[in-house]
């Protein structure tokens, strides 16, 4: 069965010699001193291989079960939600008005990998309930913060976001489902949600559902949609439940991972909501959690990876087969160790630079994000709202790719579900899809992002670079701007590309728009490997912990960063390879 | 549920179009008139559709079951393959001395394209009794054949092959099951084998075990190996089924796919066994099975990715999602099919310029086996043995990718159990894995056949292209001829790379082993969709058929082909990259 272990000294190091963030002038990073951020990141990998990892396979097999409109979490799972709020975990980064922490957004960021590694079916109970949390706390109304938001944060209520219709995904402008306003100034809700995590379990009290719902007078289209707060029971006055609301789980789905987490499809008959936020402005409210959301479902893609990389290590390490060709390194046993062939190391590597590529660019962001939300600054907030959607599409495509190579290393061990490794490749599957699947990233960044503000944010980002370039023009730093310089060059050709032809032919631009996605990825983790080459030839501290960044983050500019120039050639051989089919020719 | 049509039309086109095989002087070849093989695609396409589709999610649903050491394979199976086995599938490129058709292994490529297709754990267990037939029709004595090939040819026997033990899988020296040496000649074989694909069902009065052990006086390693014939029923002279052999099912795995084929624990307590070939040749007779093997592992790369393909097809057709940004196409529905998005289309160029390039090169390949062993073409031998890892590892890779982009058009839908895109991906992924590892593909390539015979192999292969560009010297044919000319350029400066590096550094050569089997695979479709559009552009017939062939040549030419520029860079960075971190840094 895998095992975990939190990589606290990674992310200490990328906190402190990367980010800096005790020097740094944001709100409440001046709490966030080594000994402290050790502390909680400690903890919270104790949780996670005590409590949260032995539950990943066994929730796995046994999934959810529905039994009469109640749904039955896998065994131990109860247990565990109880010892994660005791814990305080689920209150880290909110709001201390509301009983929370109010640590920063990139501490939570750091102990939710941490969870999600151990347990991604578990930890989506708590994950979803932050966003709905964060929600209610930007649009809600004072009675309805006071109302939901102390029960959120404890996790003793969760939350679940309802969008999709089974005839609606990306297309929510042709949602269905219904609000009737009635006298009091409540509203009836009636329609289907499916793919609604954690719609229905036996965790909480009370579920607090935000559904997106179309109430009269809006117009067609997305233009007409709201966003209600529909609670499983209704919520007295007193803070005490109430009556059953009309709502009900239809269905739990038989997927192909995350079995450990109820998917449901849950029917609003009528069901009473309240309106958060503006009436017919519902699409908008989704959206500014949308960057927190997708960033959390980017950090799945590489936690995943972290996981499965661990455990394909051990694997390398343990398991005796051939000999190095270069010389016998086990001589007193009848096989070499796996890791001694270069083919296993390639794939190890590749693992562990994405990985540890993937988190710097995850926690990055989430200083960003802190310095927008903290401290207004609307630089970051441009950059990151440029960066999420490659965040979240790059990094749920590669930890899936990474996810499987682990696998791979296990040979047919890693085919049978008992090794565990299966489980990983099947459960980060579903990152690549959900919260808007990862070819809809790609159109938000091409179709959307790039123009945003008149091209501003992304010439903000070719500027970071090209600063980044100058103030480190060191002999010691070039074998890491250099391939920087040239990935930075593929990528503007492609922007200057879509640019020179997305007038005369938008499916000049949207056609490449997927390679353009992943080569802005490779790019932002070639920024963050060369960032964190320079905090590694700074840095004072353990010499060979330091040398293996310098050693790994070689290995991917060697290896990974020229990736850029076969995405730049897709995109530059244009809209007709790929559109040039007719439809009846498929 | 998943549907699946045999692609009847694209497999004429390559036998009579792209290989022109009723012209080929290959003994057997004569026959194959295009309403011949037509008449035998047609048929089984009808059975694929007809019976083996039908039962592929069924069968993963419900798997096999071990009790009481039977096991019981799923619902419907039986008939099925009695099914099989009465409209003469079986033993359609058989011996016909044995009760075969002899029709040649092309043919049986094709038709076992189309039964893969549509239920890969099912046509298992014939697949694998075919490879069991192949070993004893080429090593054994004329006693042995009588007395089995007739009922495996019929498939009322079934074989299998027994190679892997829980300790070692590709380092076969390790081995440990035992075979004594009896008074009467027959061994007493002892010992644990895993991984047994088809090891114990009940879908055959007896199976033939093929069986890997150690006699004595043989040596250490793989050199005191010896293949064993193990029957399950011991077999009386007059044919008739007689005592219980000392063999029996430990266990079944719970993988992540083929659920419906039996992956079995084999016990062997001194069971009785033959020689089946040399003593201590044990090895050397399991790959003369090899090229077969690897080329049936391939065909199911691509197959899975064909059936997946087809319905991801179906759903972007069928799904309303948004809008053409160049126009509304569906004015009269709510929205346009996924269809006419360009990222959908990217998605659906891949995955059928991939299925269609990796037919012909399975075709191809397969005709040179023909070639070889019907006419003792020593040249066609030699290409088939440097390009069968290349066809394995390349194609099972990509057909997995190309399964996990076909679940992708369906979103959310995509990854539920009950719409079936999910069993493609898990089903495709053990063609990475077994019969070899893509990574030992990528060393058999590297390490052995790129130098096998002096090199002799490879530079035929290069031969064989830049023949094939000078002889179509048109300007109609350059947009696939200059294409491909780079690709195969990078690959014989990464083949220069490995010559001037590995003797001083034999990790230079391995860890580029990977990209280079890949470079390879890209540059074998590259000549493949040369070839089609050599045949598109003269051949008559259907003008919208032949334009899609150019279409979508050009596809792999614009997008896909220059993944070899991108190998290339990778392998000449060198093994340092790879190398440099010491094993306590992982």
């Amino acid at each position: 069965m895998p095992s975990y272990t939190a990589p606290v000294k990674d992310m200490q190091f990328l906190l402190h010699d990367v980010l800096q963030v005790s020097a740094s002038d944001v709100a409440g990073y001046a709490d966030l001193d080594a000994s402290f951020t050790s502390a909680v990141l400690e903890e919270a990998g104790k949780v996670a291989s005590d409590v949260l990892a032995p539950l990943n396979a066994s929730g796995d097999r046994e999934g959810c079960h529905l039994e009469n409109g109640v749904v039955r979490t896998p065994k131990g799972f109860k247990a565990a939600f109880e010892a994660m709020k005791q814990g305080g975990w689920t209150a880290l980064d909110c709001d201390p008005e509301y009983g929370g922490q109010g640590l920063p957004y990139l501490m939570g960021t750091a102990v939710g990998e941490i969870f999600v590694s151990a347990n991604m079916a578990f930890n989506m109970y708590q994950g979803l309930t932050h966003g709905a949390y964060s929600a209610i706390h930007t649009h809600g109304s004072p009675e309805q913060k006071a109302m939901y938001l102390p029960k959120m944060v404890s996790c003793d209520w969760t939350g679940t976001m309802n969008l999709t219709e089974p005839h609606c995904g990306t297309d929510l402008g042709l949602m269905r489902t219904r609000a009737e306003p009635q006298a009091d100034g409540s509203y009836k809700i009636t329609g289907t949600k499916i793919f609604i995590s954690a719609g229905e379990h036996d965790l909480a009290d009370n579920i607090i559902h935000l559904v997106l719902a179309k109430a009269p007078g809006g117009g067609e289209g997305t233009k007409g949609i709201s966003l209600f707060i529909v609670p499983k029971f209704l919520v007295n006055d007193d803070g005490s439940l109430g009556n059953r609301n009309a709502v009900s789980v239809g269905n739990i789905e038989d997927k192909m991972g995350i079995h450990a987490n109820a998917t449901c499809v849950m029917n609003y008959d009528g069901a009473t909501g309240w309106l958060l936020g503006d009436l017919h402005k519902g699409m908008r409210a989704m959206f500014t959690m949308m960057n927190e959301a997708r960033l959390g479902v980017g950090l799945q893609g590489y936690a995943i990876a972290e996981a499965a990389y661990q455990n394909a290590l051990g694997y390398a390490k343990d398991r005796l087969q051939g000999r190095d060709v270069t010389g016998v390194k086990n001589p007193s046993g009848p096989a070499d160790p796996l890791i001694v062939h270069p083919d296993i190391r390639r794939a190890l590597m590749d693992q562990k630079s994405f990985v540890e590529g993937a988190r710097a660019f995850t926690f990055w962001a989430a200083n960003m994000i802190d310095k927008s939300v903290r401290s207004g600054d609307e630089a970051a907030e441009g950059l990151v709202s440029l960066l999420i959607p490659v965040l979240k599409g790059f990094q749920t495509d590669r930890g899936f790719e990474m996810a499987v190579q682990a696998q791979q290393i296990w040979g047919g061990h890693g085919y049978i579900e008992d090794n565990g490794m299966s489980q990983f490749v099947r459960d980060a599957r579903i990152a690549q899809i959900y919260e808007g699947a990862n070819g809809v990233q790609a159109l938000d960044l091409v179709g959307r992002k790039l123009a945003q503000d008149g091209g501003k944010h992304v010439m903000a980002f070719f500027d970071l670079i090209k600063t980044f370039i100058k103030e480190n023009d060191s002999d010691a730093m070039k074998p890491f701007t250099e391939p920087l310089k040239k990935a930075s060059k593929d990528v503007q050709a492609a922007a200057m590309f879509f640019m020179n032809n997305a007038m005369k032919t938008p499916n000049a631009a949207l056609a490449g728009s997927y390679d353009f996605m992943l080569m802005m990825g490779h790019t932002c983790l070639g920024l963050m490997w060369a960032k964190i080459a320079k905090a590694a030839l700074s840095a004072e501290g353990d010499a060979d912990f330091l040398a293996a960044k310098l050693t790994t983050a070689r290995y991917y500019m060697a290896r990974q960063l020229p990736a850029t120039a076969l995405h730049l050639a897709r995109i530059e051989s244009g809209a007709d390879p790929v559109m040039a089919l007719p439809e009846e020719a498929f």
